[in-house]
């Protein structure tokens, strides 16, 4: 940290508050609910978790401790994409062992899930967890995306743990890594290892949410630094009224970041998956409807605007996803790859392949914009699949909306100028210096890791409740990672996963999206958030996700 | 402000400081130096400016004042692209006005300098500029582009001026505005006109500078803001270990963004255009010198990087300057251009207009990717001409190293894998909220326009000394824009213009870019500045362009 900035040498000194509850250990009790609390059995879980379906959640609470404060070993790993924050669980945990017991130990597995499979670990000591409070990115340690699902990564992870002497392993993730922590657990306490895994929910996008899980780590940073950008477009559009703004966002999955962004900017339109998914909307339909908003606004004297699109929407519209998926099983087939690969004019590549398409999707792919074409045919993975995350889908729509626009204008219907920009806003916000409420609840996250292991449970995720509250009042503890679980297919195969948390279109915050997204349309009511700021008015510095804020009002916190 | 975010609110509250100087205007007296201490006589730009050709550098200092405060009567204009700023130029102009005499007026003409053609005012009230201190983008008149330079644009501004009874006109802008501001001050004068006319100093690109302008508002806060995100990134991919960002950065003339970028940041290369245009680098060249750092990085086992290019880059490469002036002449011509859009075939286009380049054109245009050819080709304007800022620099450059890449990697010296990520940050740092740096600055400059007018000066750019000092000392006064003017062509005619600034390639600025790189690309000395605060310790909120810093410790300041 030879060349620290002069904020994070500024944040490196900020130390999180902790819930007030986590304060003193020794009075730290446990109270633990029955599993039908949760949810209604599902049998195919159970049968696959015999020895970890069984747990009710639990809640940390003044009274007797379960078991007396130990020294402790334990690994900790972080899993997939960054997000702000991850270096504050680890920071947490870390704490907590020490609290508990100064001869504890923390080992970080290095580049992700593939640092168990090969025992590669490094101490977490004071020195080095001190070079990276409160700080950004995963670079401590690393993160990978290997996963470990099948018998033979199980038993590599088991012998490392049993070659570290594990008592705890401690998992950083989203949906799928928290799957593979679950059946961890399970077959851990099946081969009668004394390791017990917890899970930590990350991932910027928001998607691992529940009743449990009021919001994952990192998205409230991810938000706040697209938000800064999203409303310094807004304001330079208002300024020179001649651009139009189309801004991609990350997450293809669900479309909880764009919503979240647009409660608190107020874009002109925000499109939204899960909303395009349900109404079976076309890339014809979207195009008409982003015209006329620009028709109607052109009309008002309006030739700028903001537009912001969430990166998975092109596989939500019907006939793009038929056409990939018909792509994808065509390129699939060595002699078209060859047919294919041997011309050399891009013109008749296409021609080819537009052959062997249905003719519904030989229509929809001779439609597109000829670099949304090229991206179909190019960008493919070694298996011959589309690539969906390389379409520009704000590119795709800049170009349908420029024609239907042309076509409008020569039917004197539009009189306007349309001067589109487009962006992508995602890696910018995944190692960003985590806002004060991720830098809180990462570190609280952590902290509760260790207190759930000393308590000897495993397949649990710490979850921390009561997050609009003021940390102090916090609520700390633990929800069986099998309560999140459903069997969905996958590969043609019905398998327990984590679920997803998309969109609900009858939740709070999507219906404050609809009640004002036509004003939003017309009038120019955009918000400019600004920076993320760590020190200064509470108000400023500790602002809250909208989204976060709406579901609390509607639902209530567990007793 | 209905919806101002907690963060707006808290800026609108903050007062910037003034230099003591201007603390006490009843005893702020003026000093006047000799023009012949600014320059070498210029005989072409005298003859230009007969009037206001003979003036030299003034400072405001303690003493008696030249002229009595008075009730004046001021426009103000935002010229060109937003920087941020522009509204706290505003308000320290206001602020001086109702200090010097409170029943002075400030009017601001809508929309940039057509706002002053078409007398199109709104007058500047404490009840909207309240709204507006400290605050990003130009949305509170707007800004424009048009320029006032033929003899019936200075008649119709002469009129305006007449008409609203200016005793001053502030122009806000560029190199450009602020020789259209000289032309206007040399003709009212001419013209008998009370309207004294002062220029501030605008632009991110950071162009506009020189011995007596220290640095142009704006640049600081815009570059803050791209450091943040590409601090950002450079966390990103040391974390993630497997993606090479290329960002490109605003600024087409010059490469002070990159440079000043680079220099917080520490990229693994930064490309500065006026460097390359010395060496005469060619793309070839270019592409070489990336793919070899990649290739190095990789045997080192460093799939990741971040790469930085000036978005004027490409007009500094003179195989592809040459292809885009003849491609902008051929594209004139009426028979090419319909001989070309009657093919329906873009691999027809090219191979048309190949035939018609020269054979060094041709070749280089053959060799170009496919988008970057279809860039060409389509994006023009209707004059046939190329749109430079439309071509996407940073993916040809990705393109032609993955082809350079994929040929080492056949010859068996290159065995990484290189998955390149695109960003172009210009737009989203232009409105930016301002830095307390930009705050200060601007609201001095602003406060200074009002004094020069009060002064009777004319034709001069309000300037401020002793940047790198606190603000309590800066030096302020003026200088004449004809001393900042030279002859150079343009569409054929010699005419007189503000000097851009390009990066000084003896300066210290670029000098301690080579004293570093080297390391830097090997080396992942990555800087992390994170978001701009305003407030806390006050070398966060306090931090300045390190160009400034090195410049200043260069040259001194004027006496």
């Amino acid at each position: 940290m030879n060349h620290a900035s002069p904020l994070e040498l500024s944040r490196l000194r900020y130390q999180p508050p902790l819930p007030r509850i986590l304060l003193s250990l020794e009075h730290l009790g446990l109270r633990a609910s029955s599993p039908s609390e949760l949810k209604e059995g599902c049998e195919s879980i159970k049968q696959l978790f015999p020895r970890t379906y069984n747990q009710g959640p639990i809640l940390f609470a003044a009274g007797e401790p379960e078991a007396k404060s130990a020294r402790l070993r334990v690994g900790v790993v972080l899993s997939g994409g960054q997000a702000p924050g991850g270096h504050n669980v680890i920071a947490g945990l870390y704490d907590a062992l020490k609290e508990l017991h100064p001869g504890s130990t923390l080992l970080g597995f290095r580049g992700g899930p593939a640092g168990i499979l090969k025992n590669e670990t490094i101490e977490i000591t004071a020195a080095l967890i001190d070079n990276y409070r409160n700080l950004g990115g995963f670079d401590m340690i690393g993160s990978g995306r290997t996963k470990i699902e099948g018998q033979e990564q199980l038993l590599a992870s088991l012998a490392t743990a049993d070659r570290c002497a594990l008592d705890g392993l401690v998992i950083i993730g989203g949906d799928d890594s928290n799957t593979n922590a679950a059946h961890l657990a399970e077959f851990f306490l099946s081969a009668g290892s004394k390791t017990r895994i917890v899970g930590v929910p990350k991932t910027i996008d928001g998607d691992l949410k529940s009743r449990e899980i009021e919001i994952s780590f990192g998205h409230d940073t991810a938000c706040k630094v697209y938000n800064e950008l999203i409303g310094n477009l807004m304001r330079d559009a208002l300024s020179a009224r001649k651009y139009y703004h189309f801004v991609k966002l990350m997450g293809r999955s669900a479309s909880h970041i764009a919503l979240e962004c647009a409660l608190k900017t107020h874009p002109n339109l925000v499109l939204i998956g899960e909303e395009i998914a349900a109404a079976k909307t076309i890339l014809d339909g979207l195009t008409h409807q982003i015209a006329t908003l620009i028709t109607e606004r052109s009309a008002a004297g309006k030739e700028f605007g903001v537009i912001l699109i969430p990166e998975g929407l092109i596989e939500f519209l019907p006939e793009i996803g038929s056409l990939i998926r018909e792509l994808n099983t065509l390129l699939a087939r060595e002699e078209i790859r060859t047919e294919v690969d041997r011309l050399s004019h891009i013109d008749e590549r296409i021609s080819v392949l537009c052959g062997h398409l249905s003719p519904d999707s030989a229509l929809c792919f001779a439609r597109l914009p000829y670099t949304t074409q090229a991206e179909l045919l190019f960008e493919r993975d070694p298996h011959g699949n589309v690539q969906v995350s390389k379409i520009a889908t704000e590119q795709l729509l800049i170009a349908t909306v420029t024609h239907e626009l042309a076509k409008r204008a020569a039917a004197g219907i539009y009189r306007g100028s349309f001067h589109p920009v487009h962006h992508f806003f995602g890696y910018e916000g995944r190692s960003a210096m985590p806002s004060q409420f991720d830098c809180q609840y990462t570190y609280a996250l952590g902290y509760t890791s260790a207190l759930l292991i000393n308590a000897h449970l495993t397949g649990y995720m710490a979850t921390i409740h009561n997050l609009t509250q003021p940390c102090d009042v916090w609520q700390v503890g633990g929800t069986p990672i099998t309560a999140l679980m459903q069997m969905e297919e996958r590969k043609g195969k019905r398998v327990p996963v984590v679920k997803k948390a998309l969109v609900d279109l009858q939740g709070p915050a999507f219906k404050t999206l609809v009640r004002n997204r036509a004003r939003w349309a017309k009038d120019d009511l955009f918000g400019y958030p600004g920076p993320i700021q760590f020190t200064g008015p509470q108000e400023v510095v500790g602002e809250l996700p909208l989204t976060l804020i709406l579901e609390s009002q509607g639902a209530g916190t567990i007793a």
